[in-house]
């Protein structure tokens, strides 16, 4: 059953202080209860009313305040607007918003002047409980997380906790919140996740195709306008042997030439499930005139954005576990306990990596250039390439640096890919919007390593080395003994 | 719930000779309780027990007979047999066999020697109900079916009644009838129906791909050497402007070539699960090594094989409605009863086109000619090209021979799609096997218009026009009035 609530208006969890386990050091404590009625989507101050919501009669104490002092980023290559489209995006929908992107998203969308909603069920802290990991950073509430933003930066970030495949759930927090983008990260993320067990593949599937066609159904019924901009991943591509370009291909063949949906060749459930969210919503783009941008992200490294980083309560998640940890995140916890760092198979393995901060900004450069009225625009998200085995060479040399030992093994490969190929990916569109990369020689030691070694004593090192095999899934349920 | 039911070993079905509305012309009934006890799968001849089955004690009686006279057919290509692989498939699970294509399907390959066995949830029975719709031919029960085909051949065919997406009653079908070859035609198949509401376009996508998903994991489970002969669809290509080449095409690329998966655009909810489905049995057969054929059906027209027109009892459901009718049945129907025929938009829809009595010599040419452990191989069947136009045309020409006075008429086109385009699609590798196709200009008078004239009275008029739009599907489901 899917929960609405919202923090903005519930009287159950914003009236009493909890206490919460960490210091809230400098975190001004709110307990007031509140709520916000926006009276003009167009408006740069809005009403913010105090008081009880009972079911459905008001009883409020009204007060005007101001919402914002910045405004959201301006891109000179804004070419899609026209005057007769709507306004710029102002209210934007994160969706996923408690994960590890998504958080950070949302805070650096909420900063940078945009009206945010989060729209999360939470489920992947389950993931946590349910397989006994937990993440490096200790990580407050996502209803301590908003109280602390709000305090220190007055800025409202609206709570609706909720499953996205409960169509009935999502249809409300559309019609509350009239999004002007969707920002969807709210799927199962791991690879590693959807390859447990039979069970975990259909949640994997399931869960992301249904939700994003939910998203896309909730769009066309009621905020026609709204982008989405929709999280996919470079794994999407597999390794072919060619350049990997931007969601398309020109085809010449007998003569005749057309550009075609660049050929997928996923290789888990989990990117799968991302390429069947691709075919749909091409489809809904062409056939009902949706605006979508597909985020074919490499794989995310660091922890630390602006704005994660104004205090601890903020803090994002940091997973190093074979199941949710990503490599670079991984190779450095690993470093800085002393684990040597764990290649699978030969090392050749080559992928494109970027910094959580670029994470955040490519988003925001897609929501202010947004897709036009019907396009399916797909937009290469990372910024450099690696092999396995140059990250280990990267990190041993780093870690020599604050005087670690670090030692690298292979270990038999949990997957099943090339581990020698070939690979060069495009990624010039967001370039070409405006990002400015943040590269990984410059982001190693500062947000990496350093990080690494702060939280070292809650590294569990059971988790580190890979225990779920791509050939081995089965349909019997996997669990974790104690 | 699944309901898991084999007719072969259930006391409460075939103990009492339940009546039948239609007469039992000439069909011996059979009321007698028995199952059947595979001692050896390599064996032909087999233990056929009568008896009862209470819970897991069974009471027998025990007789040998012999179960087939025929051997599977045999083709000179199979080039994939090697000493160390299985002997010739002999049992082979229909998924979907009461379906249009499953019944006809099953039946000709029991007629063949193989031993068959139907695995079906009986929900498109259901979704004529609920839709108001029904064949134009009469349709016997499942269970009538397989009595009369019995009585007729002497041959058994085993039906376990429940639902795929159900893994625990997917299990015990893999389990008891042990397949050499699934053929899987247990999906929603309807475009149309894919688009009448949101709730049904979730409801294809995750009865298909759920399903399909099961069939995979219990192929790795229980019988990890058994062939899985998916159909997909040829509407997996959408209209490119090149050649469709067989699920494959070679592409340079900067200077750089590979052979990848053929790009797809898919275009309704039904078409993209197929395509879903492909990506997903591509991934096993690379991953778990699944023996893999994904036959890229055209359009399926005609009523008669050679085993269905053994006995009216054994006769196959025809589909005229807008919503499950193909183009070509559809045509024939409103000929016979002096409807114009209803063009979609401007009519150059071309798509590939097979009678039905050629799927059923595709699929058994897939099984008597297996995919290797780890190949996803593709075939696209059809036999011939036709535009909607040329179609409305053949129609009306073969009317007249009749005496029919046929009219053509545009309605708006309730799909999204190109109205005029480029089609070339390949389809030598089922030729290559052995197919021998029966061409349209033969089977337009025989199996199709004097089909429908002898049935013409049983038209509902109300169901002929497209009643589903592309454009207009909601959120709201959407009901039918009486």
């Amino acid at each position: 059953m899917a929960h609405l609530l919202s923090t903005s208006c519930s009287l159950k969890l914003s009236s009493s202080c909890r206490s919460y386990p960490q210091a809230l050091n400098g975190c001004p404590k709110t307990c007031s209860t509140f709520f916000t009625l926006q009276t003009s989507k167009s408006s740069f101050r809005r009403l913010v009313f105090r008081g009880e919501r009972p079911k459905r009669s008001f009883i409020v104490q009204a007060a005007a305040v101001p919402v914002t002092q910045e405004a959201p980023t301006q891109s000179s290559s804004n070419s899609h607007q026209t005057s007769g489209e709507p306004s710029k995006p102002r209210r934007v929908m994160v969706i996923g918003g408690d994960g590890y992107c998504g958080w950070a998203t949302a805070l650096h969308l909420s900063n940078k002047g945009y009206e945010v909603a989060i729209v999360d069920s939470l489920i992947r802290r389950l993931f946590d409980h349910q397989l006994g990991l937990d993440s490096l950073t200790p990580i407050s509430s996502i209803h301590n997380r908003l109280r602390c933003w709000k305090s220190l930066t007055g800025k409202t970030i609206e709570l609706y906790i909720g499953d996205i495949c409960d169509f009935e759930f999502l249809s409300e927090t559309f019609k509350s919140f009239e999004p002007d983008a969707v920002v969807h990260f709210g799927e199962q993320r791991s690879a590693p996740y959807s390859m447990i067990d039979r069970s975990r593949a259909v949640f994997t599937q399931h869960n992301n195709v249904i939700g994003t066609l939910n998203v896309l159904f909730a769009i066309k019924e009621f905020v026609e306008q709204c982008h989405l901009v929709k999280l996919g991943t470079m794994g999407e591509y597999g390794t072919p042997n060619i350049d990997i370009e931007e969601g398309y291909i020109t085809i010449t063949h007998n003569g005749r030439t057309d550009t075609l949906p660049y050929p997928k060749q996923a290789s888990s459930f989990y990117h799968l499930s991302k390429v069947h969210d691709s075919n749909n919503i091409a489809f809904t783009c062409k056939a009902w005139g949706i605006r979508a941008t597909d985020l074919n992200q490499g794989v995310v490294y660091g922890v630390r954005t602006d704005e994660t980083e104004m205090h601890e309560e903020l803090c994002n998640r940091f997973d190093y576990d074979g199941v949710f940890g990503t490599a670079l995140n991984r190779f450095c916890v690993q470093a800085a306990v002393g684990h040597p760092l764990t290649v699978y198979g030969k090392g050749g393995q080559t992928r494109g990596y970027l910094d959580i901060r670029d994470t955040v900004q490519c988003v925001e450069l897609a929501i202010a250039n947004p897709a036009r009225p019907g396009e399916f625009r797909v937009f290469n998200q990372f910024t450099e390439q690696f092999s396995v085995n140059e990250l280990a060479s990267l990190v041993t040399k780093a870690g020599e640096k604050l005087g670690l030992d670090v030692k690298t093994i292979s270990v038999p490969n949990p997957r099943v890919e090339a581990e020698e190929h070939y690979y060069n990916a495009k990624h010039t569109k967001l370039i070409e919007l405006g990002l400015k990369p943040h590269l990984l020689s410059d982001s190693l030691l500062d947000s990496l390593l350093n990080f690494a070694i702060k939280f070292k004593d809650r590294v569990d090192a059971k988790q580190i080395m890979p225990d779920v095999s791509w050939r081995k899934i089965g349909v019997k349920p996997k669990t974790v003994a104690a």
